[in-house]
């Protein structure tokens, strides 16, 4: 192993080590580093404390993104080269999803101040607030709100579980919420982001490449489906006299599978309510909320169109009303096909010419930023392709290689 | 309308407008009398100043239920006519479901008093703790500990949904859980227990009878189903890599109505919990509720094995794992033929000889009663059939026609 090597990967090393107990639940090894809470907070101070070490000035945004900088941006001089991701998860999430891009980018910046590097441009590093959503229902929120893609008022408004706003989380955590918004002063700054993020799927140990590129990001949205029935006694109550929601919804899920595999898309349940959730009551209600993606809009509208005439048919003989509503829809991402060609080639392994490109059904904050400015993302393999739990994982090899490609990358793009 | 029951109804209309009130959830009109709570802690109060009015003398049990006394029981006295129900709610619950067994016994004590009975055994009323379980999954837990059908040491650590154990809730109510368990004195002081209750079904608007009497309970239990399969991605895992126990867990949802359906049985799932209930990711579990109930145990036992033995197969194709545990289970009951049809008789109506008889698939403390001490039910015509649902209902008339059965029958008991 060559010094520049190992000196990577005791930076790395070191980085991984420190935030990997941050916001870990011991019972099922997952995290829960939900938006503006302690373990988010925790995160967040972790990051600063990284940055602090390394003489890079930290700042928030208007939005609560957290930003670290090498080099002084100014609105006159050269545009920044930004890298980042996130650092909060979904409930009992991987440890991979986010942070890696974090660390990694710190990594790099380590890799390339030891190499001497003198960049033309600023670099900085961005943790975007509240990516997964999780715990106000709204993902990517702090990359769209500085796009301007979500509505300031509207999300101020967002609730958790327990009713606290998004408003009064960020401001217990001593972030101004009245300052949410589009940020054009701040997107101006910006010449390129370049997030690394891990692969969610196995397309990468299929094209036995440690690192690739993104090609796009897939069209995907949430419906919430609320089956509205009748509350009646378990024991008492004759079976065609119920009004039982809980049937149509287990229809709904079974024809949400089949739709999809028919239409190639992806249409996943993974969220349930019960009302009242008796164990010895007939349910009044059933909400269960529809996650659909494809590779073509239209493709999503007709899964989602053909589930609800489904349901619709199925609740019928239950005396059973459906109703159907969108929470939210993330168009498709076509990255520049410049920019990521360009990246391809940069982060060639050996023996090649470019790194493999692949699309993603995941959305990301690159996908979100795309709108407004050049972004592009790079994928480390996943040699199991599972994601969102305790058990997603990425070789440290892997890992290293893409410090490595993110540094080259950086290199690269800030001169 | 006669004196008498002008009377009676005002009793009746004083009692049912004092307690409608307390523990209603103003969003949905249901009620949320959980045990031990605050809610359940007024209907308490409530219970203590109708008997302390009526110059009865209240006192609690060992197990925590409530007994307002008209005449002194003793060991080598003669027995006690106990009447009586249950006060506590499912979530959501109706006004009916076991308060109007509380607010009739002191109406028909009223009528007993006003015509000037002197009844040669001592009378009761009886709320027992606890019955629907809606706190900490248990039913009948009053009654069950006082017959021993429960083990005190285990309840006391029943836990509620914040962990609470239910040996804490009693503490904090005022009531001393090292008292729980098997109570023979106060079983032996009783004669006969009889308790009147809304009918669950329809059963009486198709006899078209006001009130009937009960022939017994079906047997019933409580089991769940733990689907286990892995948390994914929701837009990165490709449908034929999931392990999403949705999937199984749908099919066996319908697949528990179909076999309820020739079995002659009810099967319902009311309670269901997604884990980790991420909108945009492959639940990792679904842990399911199944309440089954029919005439006959084997039957129940036949649906429970055909189902468990389905969902298995459901599951396979999924790599999804099944677990089932029963979690509760009640023995059929058949109150005894002789003081039922006596009961049938006093309380015919106008023109028959003998009032309704018919069986429940519901679970009442009565039931646990008769395990012990003669036991009977009386049960109210409820137009709907609806319970555990704030449309339950009974008209006012069939109430008053229940008071009237009430009291005849605890002036013929106690003499």
């Amino acid at each position: 192993m060559s010094e520049r090597s190992e000196r990577t990967r005791e930076s790395f090393r070191e980085l991984w080590a420190s935030l990997l107990p941050i916001g870990r639940e011991r019972s099922t090894g997952g995290y829960r580093r939900f938006a503006w809470t302690p373990a988010d907070l925790a995160c967040r101070a972790w990051f600063r404390e990284q940055a602090e070490r390394r003489g890079l000035r930290t700042e928030v945004d208007r939005n609560g993104n957290l930003w670290a900088w090498w080099g002084e941006p100014s609105a006159d001089g050269p545009r920044a080269v930004v890298t980042g991701s996130h650092l909060d998860s979904v409930p009992d999430g991987g440890a991979y999803d986010g942070p890696l891009g974090i660390v990694s980018a710190f990594a790099a910046i380590d890799d390339l101040r030891a190499r001497g590097m003198q960049p033309a441009r600023p670099l900085a590093i961005v943790a975007f607030a509240d990516e997964e959503g999780a715990r106000f229902g709204v993902a990517c929120a702090g990359s769209r709100l500085m796009t301007g893609a979500l509505d300031p008022a509207r999300t101020r408004e967002l609730r958790d579980i327990d009713g606290v706003t998004l408003a009064e989380a960020m401001a217990a955590a001593g972030h101004d919420p009245t300052l949410l918004g589009r940020d054009p002063e701040r997107l101006r700054l910006i010449d390129t982001f370049v997030e690394l993020h891990i692969e969610q799927g196995r397309g990468l140990v299929d094209l036995d490449a440690p690192v690739g590129v993104a090609t796009g990001i897939w069209p995907h949205g949430r419906w919430r489906l609320d089956f509205q029935g009748a509350a009646d006694h378990a024991g008492t109550t004759r079976l065609p006299d119920r009004r039982d929601p809980m049937l149509p919804f287990a229809r709904a899920v079974l024809a949400a599978r089949d739709i999809a595999a028919g239409a190639e898309a992806l249409a996943t349940i993974g969220r349930v309510y019960v009302v009242p959730g008796a164990a010895n009551g007939v349910p009044s209600a059933v909400h269960a909320w529809l996650d659909a993606r494809a590779a073509e809009e239209d493709a999503v509208i007709r899964v989602v169109e053909k589930l609800y005439a489904g349901a619709l048919r199925a609740a019928e003989g239950h005396g059973v009303g459906v109703a159907i509503e969108r929470e939210s829809w993330t168009a498709g991402v076509d990255f520049g096909p410049g920019l990521r060609k360009r990246l391809a080639q940069l982060v060639a392994p050996a023996g090649r010419t470019a790194a493999p490109a692949l699309p993603t059904g995941a959305g990301h904050d690159a996908g979100v930023l795309a709108a407004e400015v050049p972004a592009a993302m790079l994928f480390v393999r996943n040699p199991t392709g599972v994601s969102h739990s305790p058990a997603e994982h990425a070789e440290e090899a892997d890992c290293l290689r893409g410090v490595d490609a993110l540094a080259t990358v950086l290199a690269e793009l800030a001169g």
